[in-house]
């Protein structure tokens, strides 16, 4: 480990499993969790490509990806300015500082701060529940992460219809009863649905994830996946989930 | 079989597995397939309940469904006259003509023949590839059943939305690369979908159908079913499928 990163005593660091990278995370708010690897498995970007992902939070998805596919720039905005913080030291930590740049920014300004239809590829793992409207006292970093708190969907999909060129893909990771607000909001925003994937815990259980690709200005036409199973009937991952962890 | 009903010589007679129910099916125009068979079996009618399948070929769906579920009453409309006429002739064949009715009736205007709001169930097989403009010479029976060419999507569920009373369920049964129009539509005639189901046929290929539950006026929060698989690796039926024929 780098001796000018400063690790605080509540953070610990955790092996990415890829290229080496190492992750700093803070267990009392909130750890990135099987979604991030899944989405970042999902999505591809290729050699030359511009990439934002729209609440980075700890920064996973950017360093797994480019981890994974190389692509050249990787920016990545978050509205928790303790995040934010964090995530830009486990850049300093991989040495990515000239890859992958994490911003304080909010998703409904994100305009400010970026071009419009300047990205390849947009990403994102938001929140998966609608407040409905209900009063939520706590605003706490791991209810921000979950609940639709600061942002909705629709900002999510309206930031990344703005930031995406024509022809750009938008990855995301949600759930699947969520599902018609998705599609429904993706084309009003005329980013359109090409493929999704439902990841069932087992075989014969309801899927608990959903992740789904799509294309700005692409017509109608859904690819949909077979199923990605986590767990084998003995709860040992499957071998396809240990190729997306390890290989 | 009865010898008051006439079979013509160009028609076969099958045998619906289903209260020994059967089938007239003329093999050069069209016969029901899986997909008729699933949807009667993922659909439920309770006790008093009305029905109308809308674009009911065969009248398989109504038949099926009155020997499964029982039910009230149900009603069949199909825009092509040779397959009402065979229609009622199963229904005939069968007995039912107190339990279900099958009409000559164009789908948009089903408002003539049958009062706005008055059904608790509507189901559909309707035809699944959109005609995306081009040109079709044809006019075939087994054309018309196929393509959108007397009918779209959203003729479809235009008539289920204003068929259906409030809290209703429309049953319909559609291919996964149409799911973000269904959607769409179904939402803009404020149908919600409220369950679907992915049919493999295989474990691990792409879905081939889909079959979604929809509720007139329901909210939004869908559930996804785990998948429904046709064939086991070794090509037979997987059991699931063996009990929705047989059982």
């Amino acid at each position: 480990m780098k001796d000018n990163v400063f690790i605080k005593e509540s953070e610990r660091v955790d092996d990415l499993h890829r290229n080496g990278y190492l992750i700093i995370q803070d267990p009392k708010n909130f750890c990135f969790g099987v979604d991030a690897v899944l989405l970042s498995g999902f999505a591809s970007v290729k050699k030359g490509e511009k990439v934002i992902d729209l609440g980075t939070g700890t920064g996973v998805i950017p360093i797994l990806m480019e981890g994974r596919y190389g692509g050249e720039s990787y920016y990545g905005i978050d509205i928790q300015e303790e995040s934010v913080e964090m995530a830009q030291r486990s850049i300093k930590l991989n040495s990515l500082e000239n890859k992958i740049k994490i911003s304080l920014c909010d998703i409904k300004e994100v305009f400010n701060k970026f071009e419009c239809s300047s990205f390849d590829v947009v990403t994102s793992n938001p929140p998966y529940m609608n407040t409905g409207g209900g009063i939520i006292n706590e605003y706490s970093p791991k209810a921000v992460a979950r609940h639709e708190i600061l942002c909705d969907l629709d900002d999510v999909v309206y930031a990344a219809a703005k930031l995406l060129k024509f022809g750009g893909r938008f990855y995301m990771i949600h759930r699947p009863h969520r599902l018609v607000d998705i599609f429904y909001v993706l084309r009003k925003h005329k980013i359109e649905p090409k493929v999704i994937r439902f990841i069932h815990p087992y075989f014969d259980r309801d899927p608990s994830m959903v992740l789904i690709e799509s294309s700005r200005g692409g017509k109608s036409m859904l690819k949909v996946l077979p199923p990605l199973v986590i767990y084998e009937k003995n709860g040992e991952y499957t071998e396809e989930i240990y190729k997306i962890y390890y290989k």
